[in-house]
C-alpha cells in the first residue's frame, strides 16, 4: 500500500489506504469568498488565521491554501499566509496555485515536506512544477488532464496519470510522492461520473499503485442537497481505497461520513475516534432512558 | 450480473447490482416493540396496516412482515398480516419467520412471488425450508451461518454461503432466486466487522455470482450515533454491490444515503429521484438568492 508523508517542522501526517482518511480543509481559497479575496488583498489575513484554526479544530489534518486574488501579489500572499498559519499551528500545509512562481514562494516561506497542488498531465505544467517538486523534496498533486484537455474516458485519465508518475520518477521524485487526483464531474451533467470516478480510484491504487486524492464536492455541482449527496460519495470513495480529501470540515455531516467510513474499514480502533464524537452527553442519555 | 425477482400481484421488483438499491422495510416486527406485540397478539392489525403505508410513502419497494410474538398463534397472526397488507397496498413482501410453519402459513397467504426470511446454512434449516420455498417458487435469504455457529472468519462465511446456494440448486431452486446475508457483525466488538463484510459481498457477487442483503443497522450495535454509521456503511456496502437491504425507511438519513449511493452508481438517471426528493421549495431558493 503506497504511503504519502506530509509534514510540519513538527507534525507528520500520513496518506494512505490503510490508515485514517486525511480531511485537507478547503476553507483557505479567497474564489468565491468576497470578503476572504479583498482582505487577503488588502494584506490583512486574520480570516485567514481564523480558517486555518477552526477547520484544525473541527478535524482537518492539512491545511490548503490558496491565495489566488486576481490583481493581487500572489506570490508574497501566499507566502505570508502560510507563514502566518505555521507561526500559530503545527497543522502540515498544501501549498495551492495556478502559478509556479507563486508555488515556488510558497514553497520557500514553508517549513516542513508540503503538498504541492498541483500538476497536471501538460508538457509546460510538467517541466515547470515537477522541478520544485523536486527541488524542495515536497509531494504533488497530479491532476489527470493533460494539453487535450479532461477526458470523458476514464483510461485516458489512467494514461494521464501514469505520464505524470512517470514523468516525475524520470525527475527523480519517489512514486508515493505523487498523489492522483482522479478528476471528480458533476454528475447532474454526467450520469456516470459517480461509478466512473469509483472505478478510476481503484485501478489507480491496484495497477499504478499510488494514493488519490480529490475534490469531493465537485460532484454535487448543480444539484440540491450537495451535502447529501457528498456525503454519500465520500463514504464510498473510502471504500474504494481513497486515503484524503480537499473538503470542508466545517460541514458535519461530511465529517460524520467520513468517521463512518474510518470506523467501517477498520481505521478507528475500538471506534473511540467516533464514541468521543459522538457520545451523548449524560443529560440527555439519562432523559431518554426515563423516556423509554 | 445476478437478477432477483420478487413480486405482489400486480407489481415486481427487480434486485441487482445494476439497479437501484431496494429497501426492505424492517418496521412490522414485533421484537422490542411492546405496544406491536401486544396488539398483534390480541389480533388487532392496524398498527401493522399504518406501519405498511408509511414504510412505503417513505420509499421502501419491499416489507419485511414478522409476527414472532412469544405465545401467541405466529402462523395465523402472519398469514393475517399478510392478507390485510396485499388488501391495501401492491408491495411485495418478505415472509419473516424463525418457525418453518409459519412461513408456510405466509406462503400460503401471500399471492406472487415472496421473498422468504430466511435460511440457513443448519442441516435441518436447509432440508425443512428449502422445500418450500421450491414448491411456492419464491425467493429466499440464505443466513451464512451454520450448525458450527457464526464464523469470524469471512471465508468460512463465504463457504456457508456456497453450501446454501449449492444446495438450494439440487432442490431446482434456480440461484438467482437465492440472496445470502453475509452478515453483519457489531463493529464496536469486533474491530474488522466493517471491512470484512465489504469484502465478503464483493466475494459473494464476483465469486458466487449471487445478490446479497443484509440487516444493516446490526452493525453499529451498542456505538452512539447509531444512523450516522449505518448512512456510511450503507453507501459503502452499495458502492461493493450489494443490491438491496432490511432496514427502516423512515429513518431520513438512511433514505438519503441511498438516494445518494443511488446516484453515485449512476442508478438514478438525471438525478431525477434526488432532484425530485431535494428540491428546494420555490420561497427557500429565492429567500436564498437575496440573502446572498
Amino acid at each position: 500500500m503506497p504511503q504519502t508523508i506530509i509534514s510540519s517542522k513538527t507534525k507528520e501526517i500520513i496518506i494512505g489506504p490503510d490508515q485514517p482518511f486525511v480531511i485537507i480543509g478547503e476553507r483557505i481559497n479567497p474564489t468565491n469568498r468576497k470578503l476572504l479575496a479583498e482582505e487577503m488583498k488588502a494584506g490583512n489575513l486574520e480570516r485567514v488565521q481564523q480558517d486555518a484554526m477552526s477547520q484544525v479544530n473541527a478535524g482537518a489534518q492539512i491545511l490548503d491554501v490558496n491565495a489566488g486574488v486576481p490583481l493581487a501579489d500572489e506570490p508574497k500572499i501566499l507566502a505570508d499566509s502560510i507563514k502566518l498559519i505555521q507561526s500559530v499551528s503545527d497543522v502540515p500545509l498544501c501549498i495551492d496555485s495556478s502559478i509556479v512562481e507563486a508555488l515556488k514562494c510558497g514553497l520557500e516561506a514553508y517549513q516542513g515536506k508540503a503538498l504541492l497542488n498541483s500538476v497536471t498531465g501538460e508538457e509546460e505544467r510538467l517541466e515547470t512544477v515537477l522541478p520544485l517538486v523536486k527541488q524542495f523534496g515536497c509531494a504533488v498533486i497530479g491532476i489527470s488532464n493533460d494539453d487535450s484537455g479532461i477526458s470523458e474516458d476514464i483510461n485516458v485519465r489512467f494514461e494521464v496519470a501514469k505520464k505524470i508518475v512517470e514523468r516525475a520518477m524520470d525527475h527523480g521524485i519517489p512514486k508515493e510522492d505523487v498523489l492522483i487526483d482522479p478528476l471528480v464531474m458533476p454528475i447532474g451533467a454526467i450520469n456516470d461520473a459517480g461509478k466512473q470516478v469509483l472505478e478510476l480510484i481503484k485501478k489507480l491504487q491496484n495497477e499504478l499503485q499510488v494514493n488519490t486524492t480529490c475534490g469531493a464536492s465537485n460532484l454535487s455541482f448543480g444539484l440540491p442537497n450537495r451535502h447529501g449527496l457528498n456525503t454519500a460519495f465520500i463514504a464510498m470513495a473510502i471504500a474504494n481505497g481513497m486515503p484524503c480529501a480537499i473538503t470542508n470540515p466545517l460541514e458535519k455531516v461530511i465529517m460524520q461520513s467520513v468517521r463512518g467510513a474510518n470506523v467501517v474499514m477498520g481505521h478507528d480502533p475500538e471506534c473511540s475516534d467516533w464514541i468521543m464524537n459522538y457520545r451523548e452527553p449524560r443529560e440527555k442519555r439519562s432523559r431518554r432512558k426515563r423516556r423509554s
